[in-house]
């Protein structure tokens, strides 16, 4: 290790000097684990195609294909096989609305070429509340995310290999924390990781489904073979409207994900916001085709609800003639992209959590860069956020689902609002000006009611199909989030009060300097006089003049025997003896301090020396008091006392 | 609070002044448990005459009839019933071994008339390690008494009102933790609290066996009604040697507790060692006739051995007359002495352990008195050893009793050993001749010979049947003992080791003081300029002119915000700016600390003051790093550097 000395520049002749530390960081497991530390010039920014855009953003989108279907059964299922056949016009119903979204946040693509979550658009326009809301309801919906997708995933493997079923928990919590590493060694955003496996499902799929249409024309396909035994959600009830809200609900899932690319448009190829746009038309097209398809497929072929086997795996059975390699290969790429699902959300929940900690709503620590570039923090406490959902939730997706789907509106509410009040705050913006704004500029637009409107229908949308989420699955789980959210925003702002005020507490402005310390008063408490105190005293000693040594006596002979010791080793520092009538350490010497510190000048400091012997081995720390922590506690509120531990390290 | 200035005596002029502090400590909840504390002068002694010693020190023999009868016959009944003729010559064996006990430890309380317990006895006469081995096997069994007592205590109320069964382990814990309140309090040994269970005990218990064989002459006595479902234990086997010994080692629990009052002697009136040994004589003759008359009459009366309900109870309601308020007289007051034998253990527990840990062999917190002048450590380290053991073994005597004994005999052995081989001393010094050891002051005595084979004798009884004990119970659970008093042992001189290194390397002894310090190099590490960093560098330069801050620098821009505020607030200190391309914060400035300290002089120190700010809630120190704690961490083993952290307490 060395300092480089380069004193880059001290022109002013302040005394600063700028140095660089050629520190190499010292390989270890966590080396092996997460690779080499990256240094900060190292930070590298490169950007993608459409192609490979749609395969990094779509994942989280396209994967909820996987359970959409089957959640809307499973709701229908308690109104017996009949109400099935709902099942199609609730489907379509969920694609207008995703018709709908995709519109909205395609103007916030091109209103905001910086990137465009909820949670800045919220900010910008809406104000520092509904902001905190949409980070709260975002941040437990990436939770989310990864629960959910992981564990369908984990669903999908159990459908092809029934035997694995009794692992569910733990193979999901192990695939959460492989996600976890590869997120801290930081994957890049872009290349093949990506698009194989994203590609591959939407080949198989688009197979599976083109298939079963083609044996549907031809008269071929049959109904599903040996199926598993239907799943009930509660007693069975009537067909009502209740029960169609209920599962057009479940379905709304499919629409999760559709915000990543309002996110990430700045990984684009210029123009960016062009490219980001098309895509995301791209994604939802081919979105809602899947979904569509699948749906009327599966309620062609009765497919049923199950925790055994997935409605996913049903259809490619059935679609493709049975068990076979291609069914095995499109089994395997629809867990790959939940997977790939799942991760996304690793890279959208650090960096939306650094920027709430940024704005100091979230501690400060989530905004550190860890050895490889990441938000380590961030990462680390998705996974266990997510792992301990995985482990409450038995790695249910159908238990998850009512959880799911809330947040995600509250957003998509929170950000179309904030998209319809820029719109309106742009309608009033003198011609010719432009309004800096911290995520984004504002720019006359001529056409601004027509978006406006446009994003105010799309707010109205999703507020309506957040209210019927909570309304029908209040009991199924939905009410935990609508807890969870308020708590998680309280928070926020406490934090954010906590910074604020420690920020006015330390700042300088109209700072009058308290008078120099000019004199300092030494206490030094000793139990016994050997080599540590006597380092300590001398420690003290080189601080002041004024030093005391203080003992707290609770046997008498002990007392006499230092007594004689200090005489010879005390140098004529002066010893105060002080009897404990209650046999107490701390309490006496305290008492002492106090006394002292009630007649000092405002320019004195006092100033504990405490003598601490480091042993050898950590555990025989247990074997003393740990004299120098408790003063430290005990005095941390006082002001003007400094301790400091003088430790002596024995051979 | 005042501080009562009174420099007693200062006669040398060497500057030491004794001061009496009147801290009156606060009252709390603490204050309500276990009462005020009280003060050292208040340590009162007063002494008791043979009848309060026999109810003070018996109770943990006498207790030990309760259960040791029962656990003959469960052993006894894999052998089938007609095994159980043979409890009776058992008992005799086992009261034959009481006798010769009694008769070495009678001798034992005469030549230690301070106190002779096996582990004063065995370091003043055989040594460090056989003292040790003492020390572990007493520890060990002071805590299976615990256990045992509470245990087969709630066995007694359980029989009694068998709605209690399914809450006997929480039954004990609140026992135990009844009694540990009881002497964290600080119980006198003496007085009507111990004098009135235990002669209610003796009372009732020689009522129901003198109605027994009353009884049992007259021809009314029967056999047991409603007897529980016998107790199996293991497999049926043939009754052989093995199996009676087995049932022998079960029965030899009823010797735990004679030792009770070779450690008790300075308690009794004088001459103590007379009273005193008068007393232990009374006691095994009362132990012995009471255990050999349960032990006839159990069998006679057909009892069986069951955890549903025990022998004494099956006893009492037969000899009795059913379950009438004598029968709950009886109970309850074998209930009572039971606790009683816990709280002997509560009593030696902590003496002994403050006695090692004195010796240096335990960790020295131990012979510290609590606010109430008792061994309050001690107290609560038994109480949690002996709650967990109840809760492993479910509350189950039979399940504990063969961790138990083995204990017991061992320290016998130690102990009649140690003495033998202080016989063998006596029997060597020169007429007239005085040795004064710690424990003892060796007489010259005639009877040396004759006394040396009567503790002889003993110590081979009693090894002999440690020996049956350990091979018959080994798989019982004899072998946890087997295993935990060697690691006890290892682990004892493990911390005796450390206070000898640390004893040797503090030592004043040929000891030459190093240079003083001359001169303090202060590092003061910042992350920004703000009150918190101006009050640690005005603390830094009262220290020292040679003052250096130190900025470890991640961000450029940031760097570059706070060199422009140090040269405002600066006021001319010297600013070394870190790169830090790894974004580390502590590798960086401790490689900078290690290059100063390497080219420092000798009688220089290195001191970092790090500026620390106090934030109101404690909770919101987890929104920051702390630094200063890391810092301290990372540097204890340096030697010549000094970490001191400036609280800086924010409104």
């Amino acid at each position: 290790m060395t300092i480089v000395a380069e004193p880059k520049h001290d022109q002013n002749n302040t005394g600063v000097q700028q140095r660089t530390t050629d520190y190499q960081p010292r390989r270890s497991f966590r080396t092996w684990l997460i690779g080499r530390p990256l240094a900060t010039a190292d930070a590298g920014h490169q950007t993608i195609g459409k192609v490979v855009g749609l395969a990094v953003f779509a994942s989280d989108a396209l994967s909820s294909t996987a359970y959409a279907t089957q959640e809307i059964l499973a709701i229908l299922a308690v109104g017996g096989v009949l109400a099935f056949t709902f099942a199609f016009p609730i489907a379509i119903a969920i694609v207008a609305l995703l018709a709908v979204v995709t519109i909205s946040y395609e103007q916030t693509i091109h209103a905001y070429p910086g990137g465009g979550g909820a949670y800045i658009v919220s900010r910008d326009n809406l104000g520092e509340l509904p902001a905190q809301v949409a980070g709260a309801a975002l941040l437990t919906d990436y939770i989310l995310t990864v629960s959910v997708s992981i564990s369908s995933g984990v669903a999908q493997l159990a459908s092809a290999f029934p035997a694995l079923d009794a692992w569910r928990v733990a193979i999901a919590v192990g695939l959460v924390g492989f996600v976890m590493l590869v997120n801290l060694r930081g994957v890049k955003e872009s290349g093949l990781t990506f698009a194989v496996p994203t590609y591959l499902f939407l080949v198989m799929i688009f197979i599976t489904v083109g298939a079963g249409f083609f044996r549907l024309l031809t008269g071929q396909l049959g109904t599903v073979v040996n199926p598993p035994s239907m799943q009930h959600l509660g007693e069975v009830s009537a067909i009502g409207l209740f029960l169609i809200l209920h599962a057009f609900s479940s379905g709304t899932t499919a629409l999760t994900g559709i915000e990543a690319i309002s996110n990430g448009i700045t990984a684009f190829n210029k123009p960016a916001s062009k490219n980001a746009g098309i895509t995301l038309i791209w994604m939802s097209l081919i979105l809602g085709t899947l979904f569509l398809g699948i749906t009327f497929l599966a309620v062609h072929i009765g497919a049923v609800p199950s925790e055994e086997e997935t409605v996913i795996s049903q259809l490619v059975r059935t679609a493709l003639g049975g068990r076979n390699v291609f069914y095995l290969m499109t089994l395997g790429a629809t867990t790959l992209i939940l997977i790939m699902a799942a991760n996304t959300a690793f890279a959208d929940f650090p960096r939306l959590s650094a920027l709430q900690a940024k704005d100091g709503f979230l501690p400060r620590q989530l905004t550190y860069r860890g050895s490889r570039l990441v938000f380590s923090r961030g990462i680390v406490v998705l996974a266990v956020f997510a792992s301990l959902l995985i482990i409450v939730f038995q790695a249910s997706v159908t238990a998850l689902i009512p959880l799911y789907a809330i947040g995600v509106f509250l957003s998509f509410t929170l950000s179309q609002s904030g998209m319809a009040r820029r719109w309106w705050k742009i309608g009033h913006l003198k011609p010719g000006q432009e309004v800096k704004e911290s995520g984004s500029v504002l720019v006359a637009d001529a056409g601004w009611k027509w978006k406006m409107v446009l994003n105010g229908f799309g707010a109205v949308c999703t507020v309506i199909v957040m209210f019927i989420f909570a309304i029908t699955k209040f009991h199924d789980g939905a009410w935990i989030i609508l807890v969870v959210v308020p708590v998680l925003v309280f928070i926020f702002f406490r934090i954010h009060q906590h910074y604020k005020e420690l920020a006015r507490s330390l700042s300088l402005d109209h700072y009058g300097a308290p008078p120099a310390i000019r004199r300092h008063r030494v206490i030094v408490p000793i139990s016994g006089v050997h080599r540590g105190t006597l380092a300590a005293l001398d420690y003290a000693r080189s601080l002041s003049a004024d030093v005391t040594a203080v003992h707290i006596s609770i046997d008498d002979v002990e007392s006499e025997r230092l007594r004689a010791k200090w005489e010879r080793w005390g140098d004529g520092v002066r010893l105060v003896i002080l009897d404990s009538p209650y046999r107490m350490l701390l309490e006496p010497l305290l008492a002492y301090v106090e006394h002292i510190a009630a007649v000092r000048q405002p320019n004195e400091i006092i100033t504990l020396v405490v003598p601490q012997f480091v042993p050898k081995h950590a555990w025989t720390n247990l074997l003393h008091t740990q004299t120098a922590v408790l003063l430290r506690l005990a005095l941390l509120f006082r002001r003007g006392i400094v301790v400091t531990d003088v430790p002596y390290q024995t051979e």
